[in-house]
Parts: structure tokens; C-alpha cells; sequence
């Protein structure tokens, strides 16, 4: 699958987002190992921290079915900013912890904009897996 | 689908579950209003917060697949406690949020014990939507 | 220290409150058990899931002080809601987490209304440190 | 303030992290504009999710006594890890909402060893208050 097809996945499941709090819509399409997409919005909450963002939703259900952390190809997320959307730190942690370090994140907006950077690359030394397990 | 079937999904997803820290492996089973069925289980992170819990995983991905909020039937929840597991306050949110008030949690453990409540039931005068939106 | 000299509390720290998404303020004051007061205010972030609620933060910062869990006498909390506010489900578990079962929970808001509800009465059949630790 | 002092500092708070499920102790020390110290630790909970970190306990606080955002002049943490401890992403999320872009993240561990990094270095590209707020 090319790029251009998984941001579109990502636009088709940000569609689908709940947002009735910000009205910022996010969505996200991970691409496994085989092949298949897994597709991830937003999901917003009247208390904000319970919140989930899209690229989460996306890493938290492909686990659920059965695909094993570090096997993943990439991730395309999609929202309606100024320059290309950017995760948030709660889900380069999440991408940290399920991804492999090298694995590219696709980063669009609604013009057109793309920009690529990579799991270790978005969270320069990061506190990770080993520095919990290492003591 | 009747209440054992939907916990033995819960069970099932629970094997997938991502628990490198705790070791605490937690399933869950959402039934949809056209009778279809989202898997959960949790998938947990190294710096502890950006944990989710199972059923988060299977709200967040209904949502992220077109279902409306409101429009489940039931959520079965499966773990290895003493007594039936009960979700954190978190995923109360959650279910609160997303679900109609007097939707039913069940509730299981792996000795077949088994526990109901309502999403109501688990927040009693809970801080809601209109808490936020009323302003 | 009686209960609405706690609620003058929380309504001062409510003043403090950094809300630049929701406008939606709350404060919070945690008494301790040799009569000290700890200010709370929810403290807002653009990704949503990082907020953190006013409870939560009075109570993260006794813990900082040196209090032990278990050993606090009260918590007030207040904001601008039609009735008293009540806490979310994430503050609910960091209650259970940190405070006795039996502890006050006082809930007010601008108008003057009070509610109590206690530690465990906000959480029923609640998910704790037992069920994790037991196993 | 000197940095040696400041890890101190953040060593002393590590003291009263509560860390019954890791056994993972983080301390951190935030200095302010006016030369005060704002003490934080680690708070875990059952739950996993409504864990606190030592760094977001030491803003939320400040922010809780009416410092402003922006107006801080650097953090101390300290952790028992092999090389100088990093913060987490959702402390990075929480570091650049309510810091400023260049103040200084001072980094230890139990053995002296020490690197420095800002807010800004910590999330390349990151997600911010302009990307909500613009729309």
C-alpha cells in the first residue's frame, strides 16, 4: 500500500470521530504486518483526560485482534490542521511501546500537506520498556 | 446473544491482552444494537498512564468503525480476580459517555462467578456531558 | 475546620484554574489529617487526555509532601455546575487509590448547593488495589 | 538556584513517591520564576491509567498556587534508571503546554549522571495549543 492510499484510509476514519467537545476531528489507519488496515478517530470525553486519540484507538484495537507488538508497517493520521497533524506525547508513547523504532508515521492535513518522521525520531530519548524493566 | 456467550468473547479476547507490567490479563465483549461484537483487552505502557484498559479498546474502536453512541446493548468484562472484575473509573467515564444509562456491564471472573450492574449504576450522580455543555 | 470553610477553599483555588479549552473551572481543597490544606485546579491541555482535574491534583501533591494515603480527613470540591459538581470517574479512582473508604466527599457549586458522598459510595463494587495485588 | 541543587531537590522528592505497583521511584523539582521550588513524585494507581508522574505532580501544583504558564526556569528529575531518566510522553504534552519552548529539562539518575534537554528538543514537531485553538 503507498502512502497516499493509507492517508486516505486515515481521512475515511476521520469521518467517524467524536468530538463534541473540541469539533477537532482526527483519524488515523495503521497498517499491519499482512497487509490490513486498522482504522482509529478520536474519541472524546466530558472529563478530557478520559480522551482517546486516533493513532491510540488504531495501536490499542490491532493488539486486541490478535497482531503482536513491533509488527506493524506504518501509520497515517489525518486531521484538519494548519501545517500536518502532529500525535500528541500520550501517543508517541503508545506508538514507543507497540511500534518499532524505524516504523514510519504519516503525518497529513486536509490540503494536502504531508510529513513523515519516525517512532524514535518523534520522542527523542525516550523513557521506554527498558528503563522500567531494567530494575 | 445471551449473557454467557458474550462473556466467553470477553474471554476470549482477554488471551490477547498486552500485560508486560501487572501480568493482569483483562478481556471484554461489546454487543452491539445489530448484534455484532467488539473485542477488547489491555494494552499497557511502560510509563503507566497511557495504559488502556479492555473496555476502552472496544468502546473507542465501535466508534472509530461508525457506531453511534447511545446504540450498544451490552458489555461483558472478563479477568482473573477473587470475585467478578470491575472496570476502574476511567472506563466508567467511558462507558458513561458512549452508552445508554441503563445498559447492562456484566461482569465475570475465571471461576465463573458473575456480576451486573448498569453504567448508571457504576457512577452514582455522575459528572456527565451536560455537566460540561449546560455552560 | 468545618465543611464550608473547605468549600472557601476549593472556591479559591478554583480561581487558579488554567481552563483555556472549556472555560469550565473547578477547584478543589483536600484536608489532612493534622488540619492542613491542599489547593487543587484542573490544569487543561490541548491533546485533552493529559488535563488533570482539580482533586487529583490536591491529592498528587500531599503525596508529594509526604502524607500517606489513607490519613486524609476530606476533600471539598467546586464549580460552576447547575447542581453540585461531582467528581469524574479518573479522580474517583485516584480517590480510592489514596483515601479511606469512609472519607467525606464534599460537592458544591456557585449557587451554594452541597452534596457528600463518600470515598466508596462513588465507586461501587469498585476495581482497587486488592484486585491487582491478589494476584 | 544551581542545577546540583536542583537535582537534590528532586532526589529528596523521590523519597515520598508512592510506588506500590512498580516499585519505580521518580522525583522531580520545578523552579520558578521567583526562585521557589514546586516538589513532585510519582503517584500510581490500580488502575494504571490514572497514574500521575513526578513532573506533571510538580506543574499541576505550581500552576494550583497561581504561577502562571510560561513563567518557569527549569525542572529537575531524578530516577533510578542505567543512563539520566527521560520523561514520558504525556509529561513531555504537559511540559510544552505549560512551559516555555526553551527551558531547560534537567535529567538524572541515583548515580550522577546527568543530561540536559528543552521542552521544545523533547517533542519535535509537536502537537500544541495552536493547532486546537487555530481552527
Amino acid at each position: 500500500m503507498d502512502e497516499q492510499q493509507l492517508i486516505r484510509h486515515a481521512l475515511a476514519a476521520r469521518e467517524r470521530a467524536y468530538a463534541p467537545y473540541s469539533a477537532f476531528r482526527v483519524g488515523s489507519a495503521l497498517l499491519d504486518g499482512q497487509g490490513g488496515i486498522h482504522y482509529g478517530c478520536n474519541v472524546e470525553n466530558a472529563a478530557y483526560s478520559p480522551t482517546n486519540c486516533a493513532e491510540r484507538t488504531a495501536l490499542f484495537r490491532a493488539i486486541a485482534d490478535g497482531h503482536q507488538p513491533g509488527t506493524f508497517a506504518a501509520i497515517a493520521i489525518a486531521g484538519d490542521t494548519e501545517g500536518p497533524i502532529s500525535p500528541c506525547g500520550v501517543c508517541r508513547q503508545v506508538l514507543l511501546e507497540l511500534c518499532a523504532p524505524d516504523m514510519p508515521v504519516i503525518m497529513a492535513n486536509l490540503k494536502g500537506d504531508i510529513a513523515r518522521m519516525t517512532v524514535s525520531g518523534l520522542l527523542p530519548g525516550a523513557f521506554g520498556p527498558n528503563d522500567l524493566l531494567e530494575k
